[in-house]
């Protein structure tokens, strides 16, 4: 099971195809010419369509998540000013330094317990506001749900959105599964959305083949906007099909129909393993992601046969696997890899029994 | 006609939709989960099978243009170097700045007659060599087609080739629309890249969704080449879409029929311009584009009916429209076009003639 | 006299020492303990004595006009701009790419015949204006003096400013020769520095050691200067010996005691080669350099004995050579220079006819 | 004594004024025209005899330490590349974030316990070598002495250069303050250059006016330092200035005269603070500083009278300052200081105990 095409790898919410309803849209938006780069009704409805479920005034479609996340951040960024985000974040960890050598920006990357900032956290790293010799505090990123599957609550961003009003502190909100975090609160996009100045709106994890909106919620932000998403290369030239497949996730709600469907098949997997001895739980399961902390010896184990990541490993060496679920993940699946850890636990306890003893 | 949807615009050749066996191939490859981030089978194959074709030791798909000349030019710079263009080239003109903002080069753009450089023009850019005051030069960068239709000539590029080795400059081709360079030149793939260090593979404008390839000749260059398209936000998650658009441009040579479809229609299209009084062709027509030379109120008249690009202005006042061609352009709707034009070229003699009576 | 130090080079306005009295301000403001970077009472009096001769709102001291250049635009820019300039600017040709590599900006060099900037030059850019795929006009940079020697008369600076008001377009005079305009115009620093968003004013050519200062008219501008200033590697930790080096030039006038000076040795050495077969003064001599045209054969000759620049090379293949004057430029020595002209004009006339008889 | 020119202010060694030798070395330069940018014979003496010191192949001038730390990471990086640093250097938190944004590079900041790296540390940052998603870790960059006053041994340099070689990385040593290093260790400076690939020499805070030499140990890196040092705006005109600097610090050893004045100096008040209840001394005096722990109280107090350095507050809520010498601090200073510091915390201890009664 460690080739590369395989029918449920569990490895990554992105390891998933397309929605069927997409490739319909795609074929459908196939029809004659339009005039690229956005200007077409295609485009247009779409955004107008996205904007209004977010309640923003503004939005550009982009081709991934770290597009978004530097389009996003470079409507609210001059250069000297600074990023505080989780040391864990994507953007922090995932984006092979794009933030830094495309808006020549600092992170102030704060450890966190659970991949979640609060004012307090934040608080600590506002010291060296107004010395010239500091790069400036100017946007706290979030990233909802986080990438350690955990989520905030409406008073949890109302609470830091207020703490950076205070502070002069905008807020960006990474939203490449926010999907999952509307499902996850039962609230809806623009819940979310009314807490932040800019936020992005995930769709290739979530059955896309490939776009991400960046919404922004007050209209200030946004004048440089079109020319920055051309300038850091995410303008695409035939954009009615980026739009379209927006479009297909609106339809019947799809978006969110998808996202509590991979957040059900997280929880079904994670109360699975409960009973499964030598598998912790590291994280609350409150997304499409099941953290699981094992012993060294079983983590190598399960990935010589699930091409998964190894998210971290603790200071006691003991090692953390990501187990994520996709729009279209099987109840049926879920059940195999639940039975396939445990037998896996229970091979590794009776090694240790057997060596022990 | 003016409106954003219709159903041939000549606008630009990224007006076009896509070739019906694309949509075809990312549905077939819509099977199951793949690893992402082009460790997939799907995508391992049709990279080979491009550099295969181009002669190539490696390559790298992206999501535009743009992209990809960033990503390439990104390969053979350091921070002090500079890229030797065509003033008229996109590279300069139509990238928003994007690689002065994000590579930091500067470029040393020359005015062509025809959008092609020479050893000649290359050189009056030299001067600076070795002066710690002047950006370095270090690549000549081309487009093929350029942006003006005209193509050089195998013996052209092969002694822009050999310039540049005497002058330690590589050479890089922008091959957005190296597929319609391919059907002028009737030449293969790898006769155009053998003249290059690195070369783009242009699929959106030849019946694709979005996708380019970078293609690098030597091996020395692309030692970071997949970090580098990482952090300029080039790398797609579900890459085995992006592949399979190549694929099936690689398929029966449709890539090649689609160009040649082109090229053909463009040439119809100077043709029956030819007999038009007051349209001159501006440019040899070697590729899909035609660039006709009006005056201004014959321009004001046909931008009425056609969602065309003004190209320039000439210092006597006329004016440059351009009209492009696709692989899907009908001859029906060429010949549609020279009619309206030619009733319009009609129209407004006649309206000269009785105002100047 | 090809050795690198000498008792007068004519090379540059750079290849001068320091003015006695700013060495004397040194040694005076080397006095016990100061806070460093600015916080100091002679750096906050120099700073204000400046702006008010300026009447500027805001000050910074920086090392070089390189980083003066790129401080001030850095203060005009967001990162899709560009900036309008002469294709001879300093900006464009001499600072090794600096403004593309540091502010990631475009510039849109104009070719000039004089190195002046025009309201009809400038408006060849602003074809791209609203267009997403083009870098924004947002700056018209000019130099006061030229790279060339020439100076803009007030009439043709409040021109250029308005013409740039009236299309949202700001101004930044590079100030490096701004004494030499002063005093070429005859008019006050105020006069030139009211046509401008921001300018600096040169130390270095003229009698410092190395300060130069941007000065900011308008408040608006300047919120983020101190950050870029310390981020872009311009801030001074003893400040106090660069603000000393400026009140010393402001002393007793000296800035333009010492400009007056090297633009009269630069009159007396253009009048005294007009007498001079086989050499033509190229451009205007406005302030304190002297563009001489003669053939290659002269130049090669003059090359031998003297350590200067040559500034470019005709299309018909004569040559201009760049010879600067300074604050300190003797009278003999000029008188002599000329003498060496003369000469070797005459020798090279005489070796002409000998051959070609 | 908060004002802000002073007797002597303990505040910052870059708060001292300029070494009487080194204000006559500026005079003895200034002897008519010398040709600029580095080529006359001070800069090229200076730099030769400078590189013979260090063993170093080749030498820069710069203007400060932020352009130090940025021209010599520049010889060392390619864009996605990381540096791997203290979380308590110079370089991460007081460039405001120039590496960021002139490099573009991601900083991997560690945190320690007394500002060095060690082996173990610097492993810690290594886990996303080869993993295209992460900024890959290529120079560890240390500071010697440190931020926090500490050294490393030789013992210590030699173990982390070996550490990095097996690793493939190279190694950065900011040697703003490597004649307090010298003068600690009671080596050469060659010595510890020996253990850098490249490393920067401290003038400024020294003694010098402002001069800082990036040098580089192996010819490798150098090739495109000219060019990196002109465009990141650290070349100097008159180059002369800079190096008759560094000329008379080399001259009887003053350099290392003037470091071991101030480290004795520090040890001097570290020894005086000893017996003072109520201040800790936070990290071993190895250089010019001294860190002492003290109730916020007493820091209040102390900062009443003292323009000094609040370092940083500790979890249980005392507070570090930051006490400097420098070349020039005479005894009698020191004792003065330490009488000060010792009736602040007699009167607090008094006043603690009026109130606790």
């Amino acid at each position: 099971m460690a080739t590369t095409t395989v029918s449920r790898t569990f490895g990554s919410d992105n390891h998933a195809g397309i929605h069927s309803a997409v490739l319909d849209a795609l074929a459908a938006a196939n029809s004659g010419d339009a005039v690229a780069y956005g200007e077409d009704e295609i485009s247009k409805a779409a955004i107008a369509r996205l904007c209004r479920a977010a309640g923003a005034s503004q939005g550009y479609l982009v081709f991934n998540g770290t597009g978004a996340n530097v389009l996003a951040l470079s409507l609210l960024l001059r250069p000297h000013e600074a990023v505080i985000c989780a040391e864990s974040s994507h953007l922090n960890v995932d984006e092979c330094g794009a933030p830094e050598r495309v808006l020549g920006c600092k992170l102030l990357a704060v450890s966190t317990p659970d991949g979640k900032l609060t004012p307090d956290l934040v608080a600590t790293k506002l010291n060296g506001v107004g010395d010239e010799h500091r790069a400036q505090p100017r946007v706290i990123q979030i990233a909802q749900a986080t990438e350690l599957g955990t989520c905030y609550s409406l008073a949890e961003l109302r609470e830091l959105r207020e703490f950076g009003r205070s502070h002069g502190l905008l807020l960006y909100l990474d939203g490449a599964r926010i999907a999952n975090a509307v499902a996850s609160l039962d609230c809806s996009l623009a819940d979310i959305a009314a807490c932040t100045d800019v936020l992005s709106f995930g769709g290739t994890k979530n059955g896309a083949l490939g776009v991400e909106a960046v919404l922004v919620m007050a209209d200030g932000q946004a004048a440089s906007a079109k020319y920055l998403r051309k300038q850091i290369m995410q303008l695409a030239s035939k954009m009615r099909f980026l739009a379209a497949q927006i479009d297909a996730l609106l339809d019947e709600d799809r978006w969110l129909v998808g996202a509590r469907h991979a957040n059900a098949a997280a929880r079904q997997l994670a109360e699975a393993l409960t009973t499964v001895p030598g598998v912790r739980i590291a994280y609350p399961v409150e997304s499409n992601g099941v953290f699981t902390e094992v012993t060294r010896r079983l983590a190598d184990r399960l990935l010589q046969d699930w091409n998964i990541q190894v998210w971290s490993e603790t200071p006691d060496n003991s090692v953390i696997l990501r187990w994520m679920t996709a729009f279209d993940t099987a109840e049926e699946d879920v059940a195999e890899l639940a039975a396939a850890i445990g037998r896996a636990a229970k091979t590794q306890t009776h090694d240790s029994s057997a060596r022990s003893s």
